[in-house]
């Protein structure tokens, strides 16, 4: 039973535009009134138009050999980590790899996703999801080359998925804090909207659970979002004689927290690794992990879409290792 | 006085091949013969067949709005903060940035080149060339497009480079050490054809020079490819008891340096900066300076360019600054 895909012509009737506006919509032309625009999608979303039909119409048997990844920046030597094995697999498989920064931008994601998608054709996205990531860019995006989310998870979004085991690795590293004997242990973390910080203080909060002590809000320092952030929180809960310990939801977390911690007997954890920790005068414990085996990963499925493999959605958990080093 | 430009069909009579032939050469398409793919850029070399002329026979009217970084590794911190700088001012330009590694391979980067460029047609690309860089193969593609080398001057190309001031900052570095007291000062450095590497060598003997301190080969270790390899040559060094204090010539050989000098009494100096130097319990002194700036520098004279600014190689270098922290 086959039934007859929707072309352009019925996405512009539907929609009550011509087909060239139609297209002009699909490559995300300018100076096109946002009515018609939401009218054309909306058309497309209903038609279930499918990106096969526009890549057709559109660009006759071409592919770009072009995959994006789009990251938060290209700064954080995680994310550098992730675009060199991101890279790797994406040359193995004859693309070239366009690298994007939201910096936290939920605008600048969107830009970036309509300009890489719609008016690029990329054969397929990597995205970090920013925290206020809306559901229905994706949707509406998705529909015309597969995404696979990297290391975050929309509300909501039936998508593709390789992200670390978030919870699992901070409740890892906070129970090796509480074996090193310590009791007062806080959290410094980021973005508490964001599923990975999420899924940490998740894990912070079971460690302490499983080990019998109390938690204490006093104790949690969220929305941290930089190094000197970190710092001055840190600072603050070691003037105040209330801590004996740290748990860092990342590793910018983990160099303020270093800081505020230089003389100050206090113990270290931190989710990420941080290439300098064998080098520091005292133990810090680190919840570690193959970033670059982790962008490769993620590019395997993104590339296994490409060509054709399934349709529901994956989701993938890549392991983590808690070390302490230094000292 | 106009004269008429060579049209591709004057390439194919050239070389004794077909348009369609020198097309598919400058398309990089594959299964050309090896002697074919020659006489048409053989051809294309002669003639001062140029890019706009290619651009208009076969991308009528269309630019990609993509420019290319080829860069040797996305892991290093140097190279993450020069992709980021340069990732805002493209931008800012209404371009994508397509990010490339080479590895340090030659090969891969006249593959990544030659594809980015002819086959690709970015609108100009920035090139950390390899130590092999052949003269023939910049002076080929930037007829397509604008180049501009970042980092590393290619010997004998007359073409557009942004560099750091890498003699000025290792002669004041060093000059820091002998400041500080130290007399026996070892090198420890990569591959010496790279000219940063050269540069930092002579900066190095000439604050020796400055200071009336012999310059001693055996104290020069070069070919370290890996932070391992500093580490070895560094710890070789201390055990012998010959040296007070290291120059590491870039970030990699200094945090090789400083896992040999833990807990040894050494002077430590290097070029680039190293986040975590705040945090050791020993003084290190840096050269520094803004690397999210210099890609940025970069991509802006790679603009100008593509905009269409002037014709005559330019060479701007990038001011360092020395630094002492930690301890």
């Amino acid at each position: 039973m086959t039934q007859r895909r929707p072309t352009m012509h019925d996405v512009a009737r539907a929609a009550g535009v011509s087909p060239a506006t139609v297209s002009r919509v699909v490559n995300n032309e300018r100076y096109i009134r946002e009515e018609t625009r939401a009218a054309v999608e909306r058309a497309i979303a209903e038609l279930g138009f499918e990106r096969n039909e526009a890549a057709r119409s559109l660009r006759p048997g071409q592919t770009t050999d072009t995959v994006a990844l789009v990251i938060e920046d290209a700064v954080n030597p995680f994310w550098s980590a992730v675009t060199d094995g991101a890279e790797e697999v994406a040359r193995r498989h004859q693309h070239m790899l366009v690298v994007a920064s939201t910096r936290q931008s939920y605008d600048r994601e969107r830009d970036l996703l309509r300009d890489l998608v719609l008016r690029r054709r990329v054969d397929g996205v990597l995205v970090v999801p920013t925290a206020h990531t809306q559901r229905d860019l994706h949707a509406e995006l998705g529909r015309w080359a597969p995404m696979v989310f990297l290391d975050r998870v929309p509300a909501g979004v039936p998508a593709d998925a390789v992200v670390l085991d978030n919870q699992g690795g901070a409740r890892q590293a906070v129970q090796s804090l509480v074996e090193q004997g310590y009791r007062r242990i806080a959290y410094v973390g980021g973005d508490p909207s964001v599923t990975t910080g999420r899924s940490r203080l998740a894990g912070y909060k079971q460690a302490l659970k499983r080990a019998g002590l109390p938690f204490d809000p006093a104790l949690v320092r969220l929305n941290a979002h930089t190094v000197g952030d970190a710092r001055t929180a840190a600072a603050d809960l070691i003037e105040a004689g209330e801590v004996d310990a740290f748990f860092a939801d990342n590793n910018r977390m983990c160099v303020g927290v270093l800081h505020a911690a230089r003389g100050a007997r206090v113990g270290v954890a931190a989710f990420d690794d941080i290439e300098f920790a064998d080098l520091l005068p005292h133990p810090v414990t680190l919840v570690t992990y193959d970033a670059a085996a982790f962008g490769a990963h993620a590019a395997e499925l993104l590339f296994a879409r490409i060509n054709g493999a399934g349709t529901s959605p994956k989701r993938s958990v890549h392991r983590t290792t808690v070390v302490t080093r230094g000292g």
